[in-house]
């Protein structure tokens, strides 16, 4: 039931993309944005269709929002896996888009599709211009230097720190690096439903270090083939994870208490937010 | 006259995001941004701050909107001087992002540059929540897949043409990687002071053509020192320019053409632009 929602979702989004993307033409650029956004779980969309749809919001509206986050998120990808950065060849299972193109246009295809991002969330079809500029006033918050981009810096620099993260230190890494582009799409379903935000944010902080955690299970506990992605690079590079710090059982049952967590933030919305529900338990479940 | 009117605004300008990225902190990523948007001619900054000052828009609203520019522009310099795209060592004096700290920093410095101007716009004090939804999406619309990147994306792929570009595609290329930057300042003027923008862009476009024009005159006749950065560099690999298709008398005369049709655009608006008729003639006299 919930793989049947989602791989609507995932469908939906897909095409919502490819129709937005048609207007750029076929050039090596709209090309690339394609690709980067062409696959992937697309959970963070998912997330803004389901919390939207909890205050009625029509789907039409939510999926600029869900177009937004995935480009945001792709984006993100496709210049972490650049050479200077984490070095990733593959990437859902396909090329990266420095190995299928080369190292400039995964620059510019990233920045496109940052850019892309902002300019889905501020037409007309959005929502009304107060909301419009709240949702990129809250992903431009959620992705920059206070949030995801800081995420990324605080973990390269951690590489040269000479001593692997606290707990402390990761759980606050990965909030900006990850949790913070969680965060917004669920602040972006109450953003379009003027609902209160604090429920769907208590709900995101808590799926979004579930993920990070149910990632690093993953990388040393997952298939690289399924995964699409390299794996067990956590773990050669000497690098602190919730699993070194808190041991394989220890990560398990910290990812599910948060999921319980979360379960417990969605009581206000009650039967409406079973998507959600069976999304964080989908988070720690999932195998790639 | 325009020289202090001119550094009036810099100085401004420049005092504008220290206030505005003081909030960032000083990590790394925060310091890259300051960096990057420390110095330059903030030429696009003064023109968003001159077309507003058109129609009477206090200069504390302009001042987002101007800030927005010099932070989009700076991170496109940020990453085109990266060593996959013009391996550029020195800009406006001193050493390049990635000189200076190192490529994932650059990376990282330009996301969140870009991010930054998309979070200026959207502030409340920038306008009200039209005029911002307004800035973002003509500002997305001018530096995206069908502007800026575009544009840049063109330049890199005349370099392995196998022949220079004719006059028509390099007025094409042009318009896209500089031009649409130079006029979208304009348009946030009228957008700003709900006036008709086509004055405005009549302006822009002849200016920010001339602008290209004078660059490619610099490259050839200028001083690398003056300039901050290096020159000489079309011409050792090649590359078709305005000087090397219409001669440097051609470009020259080319360049005035264009600053008459800018005056001209700007007749509506008699005195109140004066400034904007000197920022014309600047423009095509500059020695950087």
């Amino acid at each position: 039931m919930f793989k049947t929602t989602l791989t609507e979702a995932q469908s939906r989004i897909g095409d919502f993309l490819t129709d937005q993307m048609a207007r750029l033409g076929d050039d090596r650029i709209a090309e690339g944005m394609r690709y980067a956004t062409g696959g992937g779980k697309r959970l963070r969309g998912f997330l803004a269709l389901q919390s939207a749809a909890l205050f009625d919001v029509p789907v039409e509206r939510a999926l600029y929002a869900a177009g937004a986050v995935e480009c945001l998120h792709a984006y993100s990808l496709v210049h972490d896996d650049l050479p200077c950065m984490d070095d990733d060849d593959l990437r859902r299972g396909q090329p990266t888009v420095h190995v299928k193109w080369d190292e400039a246009t995964a620059v510019l295809v990233g920045d496109a599709l940052q850019t892309f991002a902002f300019e889905l969330l501020s037409r007309a079809e959005a929502g009304t211009a107060e909301m419009r500029v709240q949702l990129v006033n809250a992903l431009a918050r959620a992705s920059g230097a206070e949030g995801m981009v800081l995420g990324q810096a605080q973990d390269i620099a951690a590489e040269t720190a000479g001593r692997p993260l606290t707990l402390e230190e990761i759980t606050a890494l990965q909030a900006n690096k990850t949790g913070r582009l969680i965060e917004w799409p669920a602040l972006a379903g109450a953003i379009l439903g003027e609902a209160d935000p604090a429920p769907l944010r208590s709900y995101a902080r808590a799926i979004g270090l579930a993920f990070q955690i149910a990632d690093d299970i993953l990388d040393v506990e997952g298939d690289a083939e399924t995964a699409g992605k390299a794996l067990r690079k956590d773990a050669e590079a000497g690098k602190a994870t919730f699993v070194s710090l808190l041991g394989l059982e220890g990560a398990r049952t910290r990812a599910h208490d948060l999921v319980a967590e979360a379960d417990a933030a969605l009581q206000p919305y009650g039967e409406k937010a079973q998507a959600l529900r069976d999304l964080a338990h989908y988070i720690v479940t999932r195998d790639k």
